[in-house]
């Protein structure tokens, strides 16, 4: 049984979020929207997946519950990030820009083995929706960057497909393949529900994602 | 049973196919390369994998053992279709770039199918070893062709990958798609088999490798 | 513009056709759930995705307004069919239990080709979410019928996948393959919306969803 | 330039080797084959791709040579292996029945960061020619202890294909998977040519194939 808040509820991650964690019985007990706030208890965890509008309020929280922070808003300047630091001296904090589970994986995993494919080629196919607007996808970036090469990138733009990602390597014998598929939102907010489940009882400090998977 | 005769016998495909014709008990009872020939009965079909200046040769041997004529050979000109177009009065000819069963079906089946499919969006993505010279390959733009349609392709050049092609539809629900892998040499030689158990009793005429998978 | 009915519209399956006619500007102007009947206008079709119990009542619709029918609800018995053909003398219907493009496609290309693959091998692979209850899924069963053959179905039970299947052919020297995954019940709305588009101008008869297809 | 002995030249995988160290003109200096056997100089390294009756033989131009050994013959008995054991006293040795490198990251990937993903179901596909008799395969079985987990092995028994694995995790929001596909035996000599390099300057001991890629 876990109470927990969530900023920015109505919005399509905050849906998410909140099915995953009813599923578990978890409650609740303060939501916030815009201006619109409701309390029902004391919140042992508050999550954030609004706008950075709604920081200073989101940090105001925090403090007056001492309750950890796991925020996944995009779109944070430096400013913001240097407040979210200062909070981070007294709540935990895990923030992230992607909560997938895999993709942290995937990462790690790039980052401490594809040294050993160095004479292996290399490239990296990324399949998204028509409507995704960058490309290559930020999640392909970072798994190029975990190889520390330049690898191609393919990105495909087909349907509605929510994000594939596949890294592979192939030498003159054999193909060796790291891949990654979004099912739905709820790649993130499973991500979310272990980040929260995992940073109750931690002490006051600036984590990543990876720092819940590997910590 | 049966005989047949190989012009190009030394070469990397005249190997893979007289493997996979005794395989089955055939028996070479020709074989040419370049001014090396030896003859050791009458062959029920002359099976050429070899470079254009064998033409000549080729059909001299056709015409004079009566013997139908199963061709790969790339890079013929104008004036040598028109020879084989000559020959193919006298006896049945099947010529081919591509002797890919599975190839020859993608494409038929995009000729018949794509259109049903034409409001979802598609793109080809075909991998090959890092040696290959040409991109997209040439099966690539074949397969795009019979989509009829401007469709992306993107060309993976790693290690050794032989030949892997693949057609991805999709539209906001679903995604289908239609692939090909070819494993070694033999995705060839099997269908030079079945061309060459096809067209020995056939009309002479010229047909193309689909006419011995669907005639 | 086109207006429709829909029972069982706060279903899951209702939820999403009704969000999917709503991004073409179709107006729902007849709504049935149970016991729960709204209407505000004549339907141009109507759609019927609920429960065995409603078909009377959704017959009752289709003769009052001269309504063709989009019929997906499971599990009809014979004496139900009977009735729905009863009706299609009236109105024109499409029933199916598979409104998904890109299987239908699937299964007439199995049964118009796979008779050119005869000597090759083949597997079915289909993949689904942990809560599925049957094994292997109605649609593999389908797709191995579509084969005329006694084809292995491999069932992978993993966490959350909508339904991913693929049929692998392959001889000694190549591989043919094709495959379908849904990404999420759009796969089956768009279904719907083909289906509903085509048949308002047919006349009455009982139709299956591939001659929405391929008709 | 590194002169090599190859203890079973003529067979399969002797072969390939060959062929792969030919490429970077390393000389086979001593060849050996039953009782054929012939030198013509100093070899650096001894491969060994034959029998277990083969061994004592090999064991002693080890010696006499003061060489290195790699061997990949495979069904080696316990007496077999306590010689071998003897042998690295005096020479370095890499022994293993799979000379992958894909294979063997993919395992020690799976060794380090299954249980990240503990809470996931997984289930191990894996895809061989007709002609293989053990199902499922070793390499699969290898993949499965890696996990230390009751997983699911499904095996597809079609065509030529050399050897495809995968390993396939998912929850209720993502799927992650590691595969692997053998394109032909070079994904073996190539293996046996790293190993080849890595061991010329090593101390005598007995090393497995995982030491040469992480060592």
């Amino acid at each position: 049984m876990m109470d927990f808040g969530l900023v920015g509820f109505s919005g399509k991650m905050g849906k998410v979020i909140n099915e995953t964690f009813a599923e578990r019985d978890y409650r609740m007990v303060l939501k916030v929207d815009g201006s619109t706030r409701s309390v029902d208890g004391i919140p042992k965890v508050i999550i954030d997946f609004s706008r950075p509008e709604a920081l200073p309020q989101t940090i105001d929280l925090c403090v007056r519950y001492s309750s950890p922070l796991v925020i996944g808003t995009t779109g944070l300047d430096e400013d913001e990030f240097k407040k979210l630091k200062e909070l981070s001296k007294v709540v935990p904090i895990v923030q992230s820009y992607n909560f997938s589970i895999g993709i942290t994986l995937m990462i790690k995993m790039l980052e401490e083995f594809s040294s050993k494919l160095s004479d292996w080629d290399v490239e990296i196919v990324e399949t998204h929706h028509v409507h995704k607007k960058d490309s290559p996808s930020g999640t392909a970036i970072m798994l190029r960057n975990a190889i520390k090469n330049d690898v191609k990138i393919h990105s495909i733009r087909i349907g509605g497909i929510p994000g594939d990602h596949a890294v592979i390597f192939a030498n003159d014998g054999e193909v060796f393949e790291i891949s990654h598929r979004a099912i739905s939102r709820r790649a993130f907010s499973l991500g979310v529900l272990r980040a929260s489940e995992w940073i109750i009882d931690k002490k006051p400090d600036f984590y990543k994602f990876s720092d819940v998977i590997y910590g």
